[in-house]
């Protein structure tokens, strides 16, 4: 199989125009925020929000368990309570700056939020149900129908049990203090801190411990990195580092560039990784020529962005904008982005332009 | 000025798409929700969304007034306290269907919301302020600042007084029972029922009480029907019929088609008007070929969208789905749009493709 067809950026179709419609991103003046108001925060709803009763709504816990349970969320809300600030982001984002683009949701850079969520771990009730050494892994299944690749599923992924008993992985049934709304898995969801958006399942309705690696869809298909069709390709997993700036000065309502005054400009902007704590930011402001490290702030939880700043005496003039984020891990954002089949993770260094007025 | 470039639906350009981002579309099964949750309602924000604080902020009355005022967020919400339903839409809705296809946000048809917005009536501020007889028109200005057609401006639209002293006009706090998050116009935004979106300011800072029709950009150059730019055209108003159905059975993730299954098939949607209440709803499941009178439901409030519903038995094979609201004042939504140059007010009915399995 080719790469999917798409070589430019201004012939995006119908059907990509639809998803982009229908999927949100952050508006990028909303990174000012540490934690993303709800409504603000990115989504990418793979199928339909489905309409379930949470007052029927059960989720169910079974396979490869000693105990299997059946709970409803007020068996859940009295256990165990933690809340989390996590960021997390789309696997696709970044996916219509690459050349030739793949073709799906046309993210551009901005696929991400960060919102704190409150729930129950999820080791506690694995050991409650009693999972088994023979399990290998854990399938979560949502309530979202639909058809993809062909294959009409329920959306469901699967985590390693290391994973699923890891102190990153929550039920969550609230955000930002308030129930799940429809569009973040109302009436619960996983929260597995550090991945892309694809592991944190929405509307879960069944927890399924297996013995066997999980051959479903969106772990075998889906959510792989190819460089062409013929290949297995590697799972996409944690989030790689991205660094984005609050975009300075005030925007034109159609081409989205921005127009700042000449003098004293404080650059502000947002660094995570889902493998390790950002420890360094970078900042260019002659489009990558050289760089300059920025003041880094306190994270906003040990599994949220980093806010940074960095101090610019603007010219007048264009400019363009970029910063890079390292991890504590050794990961670097590129400043060419690697080209992938499905256009995942993408984190090629954002380039924001600038007209600078005298 | 020719029309803009842009003639098919498969040559969407980068800001187009920067846009549709940015602003957030109704995902179409979120019809299902007599009320709109608070981030599925639609979005359009002209610049940024503005950061202001609450506590600093004061809203400003004056121009022709007897006594100016400058109210606190505390002082409007001691006063009189309404909510009211109302069904939002943005101008621009279904732009992006037109041939040639105008360059803005590039809407297909789900630029739309019900919700319950919280206030305090408009009218009695003005006679509290003492508004002047040679008062004409009142202009809203917002707190978000940018470049539109050359121009830097702050977002601003004015109404006729008859508007502003009516029913229909409220400044609203609260929407679904809480404070206004950030993007529908933290701390105040001005709603005036039935209206398309572009009236109903957002960041509210100033009401301003003027002698001559305002002359600023949004109402004299942005929101107006031209059929060619030499022309002076006409003021968009009120929102026109429209009617939209709930997708029925499951989507392909990419195409977002529809599959059920043979058989009785319970569709349901939502019509409104700006004009009147909607009275018939037809439906077609043929393209338009024929079409039978829906169930209305009662409308969700005076100002709000009537949800209908039509009992179809699927014969397997290709349907489009039509359906058409009319209005008390006797407008009916058009099967095929007539263009204008900026793309508003684009009420075409529907056509929802359906593969239906045997």
């Amino acid at each position: 199989m080719d790469p999917p067809a798409g070589t430019t950026l201004d012939d995006i179709t119908l059907d990509e125009l639809r998803l982009a419609a229908r999927n949100h991103a952050l508006p990028l003046e909303a990174l000012r925020y540490p934690v993303t108001p709800v409504g603000l925060h990115y989504l990418l709803i793979h199928y339909d929000i489905p309409a379930v009763d949470p007052g029927a709504w059960r989720l169910e816990l079974r396979g490869s368990l000693e105990r299997p349970l059946s709970l409803s969320l007020d068996d859940l809300r009295e256990r165990e309570t933690v809340t989390m600030a996590v960021t997390l982001e789309c696997a696709g984002n970044g996916r219509a700056r690459l050349e030739p683009r793949p073709l799906s949701q046309p993210w551009l850079t901005e696929a991400v939020g960060n919102a704190e969520w409150t729930g129950t771990p999820l080791a506690p009730l694995l050991a409650e149900a009693g999972l088994r050494d023979d399990a290998v892994e854990v399938v979560f299944t949502g309530a979202d129908r639909g058809i993809e690749g062909g294959i009409e599923q329920l959306y469901e992924r699967s985590l390693p049990v290391a994973e699923a008993l890891g102190p990153d992985a929550l039920l969550a049934y609230a955000v930002n203090g308030r129930p799940l709304p429809p569009q973040h898995g109302a009436p619960l969801r996983l929260v597995i801190a550090g991945w892309y958006g694809m592991a944190h399942v929405k509307w879960l309705s069944s927890i399924t411990a297996v013995t066997e690696p999980f051959a479903g869809y969106q772990n075998k298909v889906g959510y792989r990195l190819y460089q062409d069709a013929d290949e297995e390709g590697v799972p996409v997993t944690r989030i790689m580092p991205r660094s984005l700036t609050i975009p300075p000065g005030i925007p034109d309502f159609f081409t989205r560039e921005r127009f700042i005054d000449a003098g004293p400009c404080l650059l502000e902007g947002r660094a995570w990784s889902g493998w390790a704590p950002v420890e360094r930011v970078e900042v260019s402001v002659d489009g990558g020529a050289t760089w300059d490290y920025a003041e880094l702030g306190e994270p906003a939880g040990e599994r949220a962005w980093r806010g940074w700043s960095y101090a610019w005496d603007a010219p007048a003039g264009e400019h363009v904008l970029c910063s890079r984020a390292t991890d504590g891990a050794g990961n670097v954002q590129p400043v060419e982005a690697a080209w992938n089949l499905k256009g995942f993770a993408n984190n090629e260094v954002e380039r924001l332009r600038v007209t600078v007025r005298p």
